[in-house]
């Protein structure tokens, strides 16, 4: 049985929120990389690649990146139960794929806990963002899928 | 032509960002559903159905609920190009579905511009709080899509 | 029977949280007055008034007015279902009575809810500012009461 | 005398506010608990339990739990002349009492200052959710009073 | 003698801050622009036009819109006694001249005050931002002069 | 050559905007002092000063240093690259200077960069929030310069 159900069996009578302890955990150097994908109707994905993805609102890659970079930054501000965390890096890619762009954003920190929420956070904000963009050209965009892609540093490493 | 690809081909040379102007545009009633659906690994689901929907870090329902309400109020502060809107009601709901949780959030407002990424960011951030508080229980749980269900009261009604 | 609790009584089976619908509501101008009072231990109260309530961080009055000025801008994005409202005045003064401050802040918007939520806010922020800096001169301090003093413009007024 | 005073004679002539400088401090575990009140007409308090804390917004204690939780986490950017403070750890809960319901909040962090404005913060927040949830039912539901309950690993222990 | 000296004489006796009362006055559309100027030494801009004002950090331009754009926004958040608006339009551009980057910010929104001081915080954050990409080039970059350039719609129009 | 030029000759080839790695860094304990002046027209400079610096909205000087103080805790969320730091000391002073107030601020922490960044926003919003107190005043009030003034404690040492 995964160690997850165990704590989840273990629950408190109340099943009131908290935001769990982690003064005992040991800081170490943790890493993770999340991606949200943004699909496309075939012919206005061609047309936004046509014209180097700027749209009538601009740039829609800086402009997504910078959104979820900074939403990485305001993650516990958003997550009820996340614990703050000093990010040391933020790095978001974006690749074109089969008239979608996959948004890879990965997150850097020092801390007793992962970034994985940090990672998701950013790479979910930069997604919305470059669907704001988009929206006036289609209402069939769609965010596919938001998911881990890669977590160390924890208590077990992950990749998909 | 989709009225959007006009815009976009008359974009300014420069491509840069703005915020575009609204001003003289009228304020109607405005309301917008977006749907973010996270799906589980069946055995993970059912152990959470039968627990309720609590979590080691207590009840998710009313936590995503909380926490999506709270990013729709603060949906212009994360999407760069977003206007800021005095939103009228807020209401999230969830229902259970094939190993799912299909979160609805549904936004109303008075305003000059719709409430798409409003109700798109609510629904994104509450799944988000759902994945946070089930994440210690599987790496296999994913935010399978986020889209908008409808909007009414700006220049064309939407419905999927 | 007060109106309300017909209200409580009408509670969907569910009772999760809404940020309620006001958009049918007409616009009006309202405003709202919260006391928080402030306690001192005698002689920590001679000598702050004594050095005209200046601490080791600086003018007592000045900070905790700014601070419950902001706080009460800030009010939708502290209190889950509180809607966002244009506040179009805030005014705090603060009172020595019988070693302690009374904060009275008055807020004035026009909207579609009260500013009640928004007084009540202020005053607490400004109490908890005075609070930590005196905090240092003893931990007999106490924030004694919170409370609605008076409110205008909405369904039915209120004088305490 | 009590150190304080001292410090509060030392005052700079110009008074003017500071966050005052902490760099040379020790990095220790520090906990603060304080506690807020909430105290309700009898009639209101009777109608309340019997609906489990369920009011027209929703569940009232779940509710009040996440907002205390994230003001905790936002308390250097309420409190002008707080320190941040990465918290490890925030948990809150809530206690029926004679016609009250008395909010607890213990804050845990490692750091080179206490956590006790967060604690109080907490549990302010907490209680004007509590409060907007129900001021449907009543204008005579008060916050009765906010104090610090305990708090360890500063230069001295506290315990009320 | 102008105005506001009037307004100062008039000062009531106490001094303490407040954010004054709009209530009364009307709705219209006003229009702000503001200029900030970064300043740098010779060799660092020509290096930087010849790479197109690209960073380390990243494409200063775009960087700097969004961070002028976001923080227009957040105005009433960051300078204490300015009030809420609701923003119609922001559009910030930067223009080279004179070994120096000219950034000017534009805002509209319909209030009841205007919008200079969003202006002026746009033209000031996004002036920082290009100071934060580029200080690693030079210790000699300043950020020269921000002024309000023109501004239209309240009691009386303005323009440099 | 200065290190900066290699830096930025090393551009990726895309030029996307990243918050860079620091976690390899180590920490040191940095301070920055940044410096923004505000100047005013003669005649307003001295009303103001024979009014002790107190205009219709309040007291100038603790006003300014309060946002200033809070602005400086919130610079990695207003400037997009930053990093979030734990700042350890604020200290913001006001000097009286040839028709000008030149606006000090000196910031301290322990951490993996510097406090430039945090020095300067600092300093540029306590002189709106000068600018935005007295604006009533006068159209010609600027604010004529904003610079680093000295930094210690990472790679390399700066003082004006």
């Amino acid at each position: 049985m995964k160690k997850g159900m165990e704590i989840l069996s273990h629950l408190d009578t109340q099943g009131n929120p908290q935001m769990v302890d982690v003064s005992q955990k040991k800081i170490t150097n943790r890493t993770a990389t999340a991606q949200s994908t943004v699909q496309f109707p075939p012919a206005i994905f061609k047309q936004l690649a046509k014209n180097n993805f700027l749209s009538a609102k601009g740039s829609i890659f800086h402009t997504a990146i910078i959104a979820g970079t900074m939403a990485a930054k305001r993650t516990a501000d958003l997550i009820p139960l996340c614990h703050p965390l000093s990010l040391s890096r933020v790095n978001i890619n974006i690749e074109e794929k089969a008239d979608s762009l996959l948004i890879n954003a990965t997150i850097t920190c020092e801390g007793k806990t992962g970034v994985e929420m940090e990672a998701l956070t950013a790479a979910s904000i930069a997604a919305l963002t470059v669907y704001d963009m988009c929206k006036a050209l289609s209402h069939d965009i769609v965010i596919s899928q938001t998911k881990l892609v890669e977590k160390k540093g924890g208590k077990s490493d992950f990749k998909r």
